[in-house]
């Protein structure tokens, strides 16, 4: 990770309000903030990654278009997603001046005061673009040519970053229907191990929902098997989650609006899948048939060894005349609360005792930290609890997580860190200010006595890749 | 807002725990500590601003027997209502000797140390009443006199107070079936603009409940109209609204139990309503009516302008046994968890996204802050995060509140302060210990590099009086 | 307790994270550190206490077998339950080499850093048993031999401990149905009013639950009853009752999976009490006639004086799996949200505003601190709020509890400390943690200028004793 600053950035920055805390802080961030990046969880494309001509941008789309963060909090003050560079699905026009759509964040970057996409756009402009002017209605004009221009030059492409910002692991998001092209490009070119595919059965497992009969027929392609049963299905999940070890796979992500796990009978869910393809589903049986894949996935992890994540509690598409517009997950993922105790307990029950199952876990309500993830990670073998996710993943969300978490399950029942990064140059950034985060709070509790320094040290490593490499079985260093 | 401070208030007091930040605390603070006061919610009795001669007082009743705060504590402690001076409903007798009532806070006011009640008493007999002593039981007396003298003084008229307190907006909570006479006088004197009525439709909407033919009978004599059907209703309800606007009302205030919205057709809508009014609703339809009406109401401020506030999750009179004995809204209002984003939806679906609406969303279950809350207002174009009320405007509870929303939802998103007072001569008090918290948590993020000092200024503005301007479109000052 | 610190160990560990606010945190701890220990709620077994010549130990039994925190956190590690010494029910082996359960928790001490188990052990290794050395791999030896050694001295043996550790109240857990043997021995001996029972009629309500029948045989046989219908049941509770408060007995404790309350028609009781002696019950009515016992059992309390407690909200034996191995009550506790404003409600509306009555009401579900349990205690005369509870009661928990509940409930709503300890070594350790975090915390508060250094004092001293002599009405000092 880049360890240059920028003359505008506070070097201490987030590592303390006070002289003490950020002496300490700094100390213990020294001993980390050049660790590489591993990166098990986010969402960069990864055709940017397979195509060594791939190049980022332009700068609005990179950083305004493409970046649902910058774009919640432009539409949340007026702004028509349009004129931001987003096409709607009819075909209605949209904004195409890249330009224009930098210069509406840059006129609206005031109010990103305070949050975490403030912190992470000044950090990367700072130290990837070296922009040491602070963005303006004013200012706009001139940083927006010397992030072009940077981003045309080869040391800005998306291969030679893996090597700028020391990444030691990326894991992308694919569909358990994709054909992996992508991925087996990147293996041909040596980069497995390196950029690896992250299993996602979302789509196949929403059986009955609309998009489900187009997601299954591209996986039986995929596959090259036909799906005629549940029995067949299994099999071809198997399948192809073997294709996605090959290509270096270390995890799956079940993504679920409210967490249930069920073991149905097999003649059960043998049923409830045929009715499905038939078109005569009963009401309740699409969640009942995807509480059963879930515990039907920790199975199989235990079998073949793929780290299972579950992100629960995100109702997607709230604003559904948005997903209309312009297609689903653009219109506002709003959370929920979640009831992993009693939901995930028919799982745990079978699987949640087994040490050779790494079950992350993963919310967004922030109220269940305390009352049932750390509980859960500090009882059953099997579950580790995720990182500070999505709105959480923030200086103060993060201080929050570990104040929350780290008295009931320790610091050896996390998953360490994780970026959910959508955009590439974006990543050294996330990374640092979770280093820093965590650091200014490993140093108040050995300020306050309850920690020693020399644990502090060892648990800022921690924090920063140890756990996330042992999370997702990567070799040690 | 008086800025001098008593000689037993320590200047600094709620500014920071360490010098650095008190320093810096005070640096912003005194930016905006003389700032007007926008006051756009709150239950100060008209009547008391509508009568040129009206008087405050005496000093138990105002402290004491008005104080829904200082009753709830002194009550847990086990000190009868009827000795504070609340009178039961059936004329049973209660204390009438003033000094008597407010001894009993005296002897008891250890009960507040800690408490944002102790600290809005005790700055306000400083501030307002010149108080240098502590209350106790042995100073009651001596300070009862002298809170008694400058009461009955015609600087602390009510009608001065506007002056003195630099208040620059008062909204006052009326019910809509109100015949605003208070509103009337108060515009005949020209003080529209300065003191403006709240459209609050609770009565009217409760369908079934027992005071709703009556509340309906009443709206029908100030509306002149004859309700015999939901078009009837809906017909007095939008011209009542313009009644309220003409008379300066910003606002409209909803208090719901559990958040549901629904978008009900409108025969059957008109069906519940003549079934109401037949004596014959069938189970859950007063719920499905009061959905529905959120959901209309919506759709007027979108017409009207209005500003839509819902306050959500207080089981009111929880403890029956009082509100029979006493009258409703005594008797306990109790939070429960609410479900903002499920029930809201039909709503925000059909209304959320137009940015003409401003719907300020309250809470009492901080739970939803960064679960719900701030997720909503940095998504929805119409969505405001309302400040903490009731039990959570305090310096701990400004300070969670902050830490909890301003990371997803930025600032912008906010409506500001609203102190929800319903005793005029605390209303600097309250908002000037908002003012401190607010100014010292910008100090510590400031600290912290997280924030840039002039940032941290604007928004120390903007927290204390440009927010709840913009939010309830009063006219930039 | 004992005020002799350890080399190793920080004096001012907890005090604070800032010199000065360890410097006003340490005033405020010297003047509450040599109070005595009130333990009104926890799991010491009555028997060590009962003979004389019992003993404590060995090591590794008594700090890894016998601690379900220490338990918890190896077996979320991959340790099997069997080597930390946990005998299966079916006889299988397990680790009876005591040394060798004590080198496993030596070799993981680190996985218990920045936990509130780590500050325990540390401390009462220090204190009780002079180590000054880390516990680690390489010294794991050592400190056993000069554990055990110190374990064998008549110093040690645990009715000396109640002197040494100047314990001015213990309260043990003790079955509805125990014959309470073993405190009749310590009445016997003059200790009544030191040590004292503690009604828990868990297992005599969980009516058609699989131990029922054996418990409430066991009850009749120890009131000397039969019980063939309701009626008998309550006179037999009410009985049994007196027989504790004869033996010293200050409270009940009632632990409910979600809370319930409800006041049946007398008949419906005896009803489905006798459908329960007839093997007939309809569903749900377990879980009513529970919620009616929870309202009996508030009746009772007003009568005969029992402080109650209810504690609430975790699902217990979690893992079925554990508990059909090793028995009940080790399957691991993961807690739930639970609903008392609805829930309790009924129980409230009845006696909850009775001054004479003692509810202590404790939670597992954090979002419930400010939401629910401050509000009610800070309304209803009978309510008083319970301390941080098993996972929460820490360092940092007790910091959120008093930053979340303060405010609203002010302290003298608070029922003080409960150390809820099952080892008696640990007992002086737990009650130090929490006088120094309410120390720490008051500190920053009266920093903050939000409370004056004299009341700071004093509340610290109602913290480690005052409200708990109080909330369960011990005689004053």
């Amino acid at each position: 990770m880049p360890s240059a600053e920028s003359e505008r950035l506070d070097p201490d920055r987030l590592l303390g309000a006070s002289a003490a805390q950020r002496a300490l802080a700094r100390r213990l961030y020294d001993g980390v903030a050049g660790l590489p990046i591993v990166s098990p969880h986010g969402h960069v494309p990864v055709e940017l990654l397979a195509e060594p001509e791939a190049r980022l941008g332009p700068p609005g789309r990179l950083f305004v278009t493409g970046d649902h963060y910058i774009l919640r909090m432009l539409y949340s003050q007026g702004i028509p997603l349009e004129e931001l560079g987003l096409r709607p699905l009819d075909g209605s026009p949209a904004e195409e001046d890249d330009r224009k759509i930098w210069q509406l964040l840059a006129n609206s970057f005031r109010f990103f005061a305070g949050t975490p996409s403030g912190l992470w756009l000044s950090a990367t402009l700072a130290d990837v673009f070296g922009v040491e002017e602070r963005l303006s209605a004013a200012s706009a004009d001139a940083i927006y040519d010397q992030v072009a221009a940077r981003l045309a030059s080869p040391e800005l492409a998306p291969r030679a970053l893996l090597d700028r910002f020391e990444i030691e692991l990326l894991a992308t998001s694919d569909a358990a229907e994709s054909d992996l092209t992508a991925h087996r490009r990147l293996h041909a070119d040596g980069l497995t191990g390196r950029v690896c595919p992250t299993f996602r059965p979302r789509a196949i497992v929403a059986i009955g929902a609309p998009g489900w009969r187009g997601a299954l027929a591209q996986f039986e392609r995929v596959c090259g098997l036909e799906i005629a049963g549940y029995e067949d299905f299994v099999v071809a999940i198997e399948q192809q989650r073997r294709q996605f070890i090959e290509l270096g796979a270390k995890a799956t992500d079940h993504a679920v609006e409210s967490v249930q796990s069920e073991r149905l009978a097999y003649a059960e869910a043998e049923a409830i899948f045929r009715r499905a393809l038939a078109g005569e589903l009963e009401p309740g049986e699409p969640d009942r048939f995807a509480a059963h894949v879930l515990w039907e996935s920790a199975r199989m992890s235990r079998e073949d060894g793929l780290v299972m994540q579950i992100r629960a509690g995100s109702v997607r598409d709230h604003n559904p005349k948005l997903a209309e517009r312009f297609g689903i997950d653009i219109g506002g993922d709003i959370p929920i609360s979640v009831d992993w105790t009693r939901g995930l307990r028919p799982l745990l029950v079978d699987h949640g005792s087994d040490p050779a199952l790494h079950l992350i876990l993963s919310t967004l309500d922030e109220a269940g930290y305390s009352r049932e993830l750390a509980p859960l990670a500090g009882h059953y073998p099997a579950v580790l609890l995720g990182p500070p996710w999505w709105f959480n993943d923030s200086p103060n969300g993060t201080r929050r997580y570990l104040d929350s978490v780290t008295e009931t399950a320790g610091f050896q029942n996390l998953s360490g860190f994780a970026d959910d990064a959508h955009n590439l140059v974006a990543i050294p950034a996330r990374h640092d200010i979770w280093r820093r985060a965590t650091c200014s709070w490993l140093a108040s509790r050995v300020l306050d006595g309850a920690l020693a320094e020399e644990d502090a040290a060892w648990l800022a490593g921690e924090l920063a890749c140890g756990l996330a490499r042992r999370a997702f079985r990567l070799p040690a260093p």
